[in-house]
């Protein structure tokens, strides 16, 4: 079964799961303002207004413009495929008043951008088609719908991460040979990207910030881009890096230091920093299990900065990870307005999470470490293989 | 000047000439839901909840999450630039208060998705944050000017474009040295993706389509993925093809003939297929001048394919072409209802234009060439050196 029939049928039964009668997906030049849960749907982008209906009876129609009908009719995974030429309207009123389901779930969502694949403009036309033929006052949100089906992951997307994460623990081993007094941010995160290259891999997100390399103390923050700021002697230096297998993101973040002139170990300043991020990834990777709260996860680690002096970090501990290196609604984040009820969701069995606290050591930079890990039926297992040293460099 | 330094500046000029007060461009997790606009106003992604703000006055303003508060003041394109931690709307709803602005112009657009980056949640959070400070009844569609925007090209624009087609000319070249009968469409797809990578170039729109390679009759249409279909002699092979360099696309078709065993020129009915396109392709930009409607454009085309016992193609004459190879909102396109009004707009000088009709020599294959000009003061531009030679394959 490919993954893109492996998905239609997932979303069958989150149909019923959550009760909704219809599913649509409703997108057009996806090059552009892509949805982006079209990737399950369909093998490559679409041109012309395009809907992908899945109803809960388990029939799966689309509605797509010519050139894209067979592309569509070779996944396997669509009961009706009508391909129009000069307009959308009428294949899909006539599709809609056959099926006339109670509820239509569309994807928008306030909370959770990755629910919210449908433009404004989009759900206008869709409003007013489905208002002409009596079924606008239909449509709710398919937020729940879409965050299960990205979130709960099968076999072959944790092999892809797997793999990803593999690639970037080579690819951050390789940079600790390069990394010296001297080298520049710049010169550090190139000499990444080339590797990406030479293993024709692609980078995780935007390869202004992929690697992120900050160095010494005093740096904007975590999506800031590479400078001509050098690697200094009694500095730490810490990097945020990923890169895609098979279209699956891995998401992680590794602390160097630079050893000081003539200084035979780490420093106890570095050090209480470096075990204390240590601590904090452990004891929040103890308590995920299906159930639980992003944000009593996310406390965790809050709780175990500030009790040993440092500020809390200014950002959510950890975020899912998929086809997007930030993906999925749950986050084990606190209670921000920006995060809205996305802490609040429970975790469940095939989420796949960072956990990535951060801390600052005065005068020295950030220590910060990003691990994946994916939740199972009772708790957690690692992706990474965690970092419980820092990375020297002489 | 930096590009996005000239397309602010541009766009304040163009809130005055269409008498927008003001313009929000409204965005969060760029990567994944990106507003097509951002990249004109923002050198990266954006995270959290972001707005860019852009008034008639001349004032600029953008408030972003703290991460990104850096990267965009270095723009050098705003004058203010907040940095929020746990919350959008504060900050938000105190530069709107002073701004209190009598229209709002948002990028949402039925009939244009260029001009439709708001996605339908992220217009309810912005609507609801609007109405608590009194100003959601100003909300207006900015369709005009992100058009304009994107439409009316820089003299550095133009100059990536031609970059571009200089590339993908080459490549096509070196694929004329490739073809031979026996070769899958797959086969030279992949030859010419190798030599996009050899060149540190990237593809003009999605891989499994670009190139798209026909051969032969009854292929299934411009868009659909390269088969094992092998070159045979006879047969009549086009391809659809682009590339990007400094973020501007390339959009070219080239049609090439497999002569026949011992045949020693084309044979009438492709020869005449061949002309009629040429003919057409060159009528349509003989007609093309600021002013002037797309549709009576793309009437030149159809016009000469049907009075030549063609049947019409079924799709548009050509479209616009810019950071995506299918850009902008005017069209050279038939009233039909997925166009919209696009065919309705008036050209206008700087405007990048593909052409590119396409018919079919029945049991030899689709004979189509898509030349790409700029429309000028007076008239259009050549920008490809026009296909007037059948490419042909001994």
């Amino acid at each position: 079964m490919t993954l893109i029939q492996e998905k239609v049928k997932q979303a069958v039964n989150l149909l019923k799961e959550f009760g909704a009668d219809c599913w649509i997906t409703f997108t057009r030049e996806s090059q552009i303002n892509g949805d982006p849960t079209l990737v399950f749907l369909a093998p490559s982008s679409v041109t012309w207004h395009s809907a992908f209906i899945i109803s809960t009876d388990g029939k799966t129609h689309a509605v797509v413009g010519l050139y894209d009908q067979k592309t569509i009719q070779e996944t396997g995974a669509y009961d009706n495929v009508v391909g129009f030429v000069t307009g959308f309207k009428e294949p899909f009123q006539e599709t809609m008043k056959k099926l006339s389901p109670k509820t239509i779930a569309i994807n928008y969502s306030q909370g959770s951008e990755i629910c919210d694949g449908l433009t404004h403009g989009m759900y206008l036309t869709l409003h007013g088609l489905l208002s002409e033929i009596g079924l606008a006052d239909r449509l709710v949100s398919a937020e729940k719908i879409v965050s299960a089906l990205r979130e709960r992951k099968t076999a072959g997307e944790i092999a892809a991460i797997k793999d990803a994460i593999r690639e970037t623990q080579e690819i951050f081993d390789k940079a600790a040979g390069f990394i010296r007094p001297g080298k520049t941010e710049k010169e550090i995160a190139g000499y990444m990207q080339a590797e990406v290259e030479r293993k024709k891999l692609r980078l995780a997100w935007g390869e202004s910030t992929c690697p992120a390399v900050f160095t010494g103390p005093e740096t904007a923050g975590a999506h800031y881009t590479p400078t001509d700021r050098r690697v200094e002697r009694g500095h730490v230096l810490n990097m945020d890096f990923g890169v895609k297998v098979n279209h699956y993101c891995s998401d992680m973040q590794r602390t160097f230091y630079i050893l000081g002139q003539g200084e035979k170990s780490v420093p106890a300043d570095v050090r209480k920093g470096f075990e204390t991020i240590v601590r904090a990834v452990e004891s929040s990777k103890q308590a995920m299990k299906p159930g639980i709260q992003g944000i009593e996860i996310d406390a965790i680690a809050r709780k175990i900065l500030v009790e040993n002096g440092y500020q809390e970090f200014p950002h959510a501990l950890g975020h899912q990870v998929g086809r997007f290196a930030h993906d999925g609604t749950a986050l084990l984040g606190p209670q921000w307005d920006k995060y809205a009820h996305k802490p609040f969701q429970r975790l469940e069995e095939g989420m796949v999470f960072t956990i990535e606290p951060r801390l600052t050591v005065p005068g020295r930079g950030v220590v910060t470490i990003e691990e994946m890990v994916v939740v199972t039926k009772d708790g957690a297992d690692w992706l990474t293989t965690p970092q419980t040293e820092l990375l020297l460099i002489r």
